[in-house]
């Protein structure tokens, strides 16, 4: 039986995790739910699975609930003390944007399997990530579809043997588009995503690619590769999830239609595999043909950006991750348009200072300081009346 | 140092492990040459590369070539002998139809590793192999690009948790012609491959998809999954070289620009890898698109009546085999047309009996008799004056 913690179970990875786990009840038990304000939700879930703690994130929705039962209990370090709980083997982090971070350092710490969803953990606080993992022995597995194709590809091998990865991106809603299209989107257009079903933060960022961008910083921290030996492609049809190639010219890749149940289920129980027949879908001549264009940088510049965050290193991944999610909120709520939110990014980076990651607090400041940045500069862009 | 024996070193196949091997003198040392009868291209390897030992199969040339030395030798002992020397880590069988067998089974039992791109080894005497492979504590690699893919897709897995295997076919140069208009093609047409260059036999044999039943058969033996478990699917571009779907749904696949020079580098440094930046060629950009079609079994009926002379067992694969190789050889000498080959190989099989493989002796039977029938088959199909 493993015994698994869902951070962000309301969410859309966190559903996924639920009805994977509901179709192997002999496997799985949920011992803790947790969610940052969804309560309603939150209380059918506990209906369903009976964990042993149920935790909402956000204070004041947890005000609002206080009749819960002596299992619910509220606030950040509720969501720090479940990821460390002792009932749990794995805690499956499927919270969304830089709120992920304290959990995951603390599930590492507690010496857990790390089920990892959350980007920004490892993008904004990957060396923390590392040092809890080594210090705690816990044990750290992607949950992206991308990076759980890449441990895949990989099969047990040294990633010394690694030659290249290339990350695959569907491109998004606006493939093929010129950046002055773009530049008349609305929200509502990019919320249209073509292949996966995802919530919306990851469907912005799927439509600006900043979320590649965020990809390959996490291949980078995963799998200690160059930048330079990191490559994305676009392949519409989001049936690779990623290749890898080795250093004797081999090139595995990972395949399946789009689901994250699958990715999910994996981190669940790797190294080993658990039947599932619904899982198995895949039919090569349906999928047929598969294609692969060059990432349009130019068209979709903050790809460019987060990379070059990557490639900078210490808190630059964080001001870029901060910034995002402002200008991505930002765009959701009609305050800025769809190159508007590489502008912000951009200006926050050139305006935030850059600090080698010695210390959670380093970060926790450079993400202060570059979402005040970006809050100012959304400001100025807003266009009068709005 | 890695000592190899190449039994086959004229054909397609040991050309490009000479190839490959002398890219890499550090790692690689040939110690043995052997083939057929090709004695002068045998002569220019032997100058090349110094092996301890040369032999020529064919006892006539041979004797036609006596002065080659005190390591040369003849004959069908010769080659056995060769199979099991000392000297040799990885025996590379890369001889050409039945005769591959014995030397196969030499070597296994002597505790080498057979790198084997024989297919008929496996395909004749795959329960053989398998004995002589434990008796002798010897390692089966394959060559053929596709069970190399799987190999390598899985990674280090338990077989048990493969679901299904896809092997894929380039469809030869006939993909998409009707039943009707394959009657009227030559040997000419038929060894124009699109994809793969190849030795004579083996090009028919993918036009005809012969080939492709050979490698179910294959897959069947090296990793013990059921028939009704392996499937092939027409892939033209030749890119991805099998697919691997394991029980969770999750398909993995190796891809590469066609090269022989890769799957025969993996099988001699096995599980490792050696850095070849030759050989790392591959781009999805370039590969794209890549397309998967159903294999057309009217049109193509050699694969069907392979894949059903595995499910038969004991000799019927013997049998499939060698009619198929007299009526390749009856096509190339314009004795039947394209159609005739899938005839002559089904009254062979229905012709001969079927017995279980209990020692090579059966096995040389069942050869014989096959071979018998398909050239009476022949002689009965080949027109007035030809």
């Amino acid at each position: 039986m493993i015994r698994v913690a869902i951070l962000g179970s309301t969410g859309s990875i966190g559903e996924s995790a639920l009805k994977v786990m509901e179709r192997h009840p002999d496997r799985f038990e949920v011992v803790a739910l947790a969610a940052n304000r969804s309560v309603r939700e939150l209380e059918d879930q506990a209906r369903r699975f009976r964990p042993l703690r149920v935790v909402v994130a956000d204070e004041e929705a947890f005000e609002a609930c206080r009749d819960n039962g002596t299992h619910w209990s509220g606030g950040r370090e509720a969501l720090v003390d479940a990821a460390s709980m002792p009932e749990a083997d794995v805690v499956l982090n499927a919270l969304v944007g830089f709120a992920g971070l304290e959990p995951s350092i603390a599930a590492l710490r507690a010496g857990k399997r790390l089920a990892l969803a959350n980007k920004e953990s490892l993008v904004t606080g990957g060396d923390l990530l590392m040092e809890a993992m080594e210090d705690g022995e816990g044990e750290l597995i992607p949950v992206d579809s991308e990076h759980s194709a890449i441990l895949q590809c990989l099969g047990g091998e040294d990633p010394d043997q690694i030659q290249r990865l290339v990350i695959t991106a569907s491109g998004g809603p606006f493939r093929g588009w010129s950046r002055e299209r773009l530049a008349a989107v609305g929200p509502e257009d990019a919320l249209r995503h073509p292949t996966w079903d995802m919530g919306a933060k990851i469907t912005i960022d799927s439509a600006t690619l900043a979320n590649k961008a965020l990809e390959v910083i996490e291949a980078h921290v995963l799998y200690g590769i160059p930048y330079d030996r990191i490559d994305a492609v676009v392949h519409p049809q989001s049936v690779v999830h990623s290749f890898v190639e080795f250093v004797d010219g081999s090139v595995m890749a990972q395949l399946g239609f789009p689901t994250m149940e699958l990715p999910i289920l994996y981190a669940l129980t790797y190294p080993d595999r658990l039947d599932d027949p619904d899982l198995r879908t895949f039919d090569p001549v349906r999928a047929s043909p598969l294609t692969f264009e060059a990432v349009d940088t130019d068209a979709f510049p903050l790809f460019r950006i987060g990379v070059e965050a990557g490639r900078t290193g210490g808190t630059a991944p964080t001001v870029f991750n901060a910034a995002n999610e402002v200008a991505v909120d930002a765009f959701l709520r009609g305050k800025v348009d769809f190159p508007g939110m590489a502008q912000v990014v951009e200006e926050a980076l050139s305006r935030t200072e850059v600090r080698p990651v010695t210390e959670l607090e380093v970060i926790l400041e450079a993400d202060r300081a570059a979402r005040r940045s970006a809050i100012d500069s959304v400001a100025r862009r807003t266009p009068a009346g709005n």
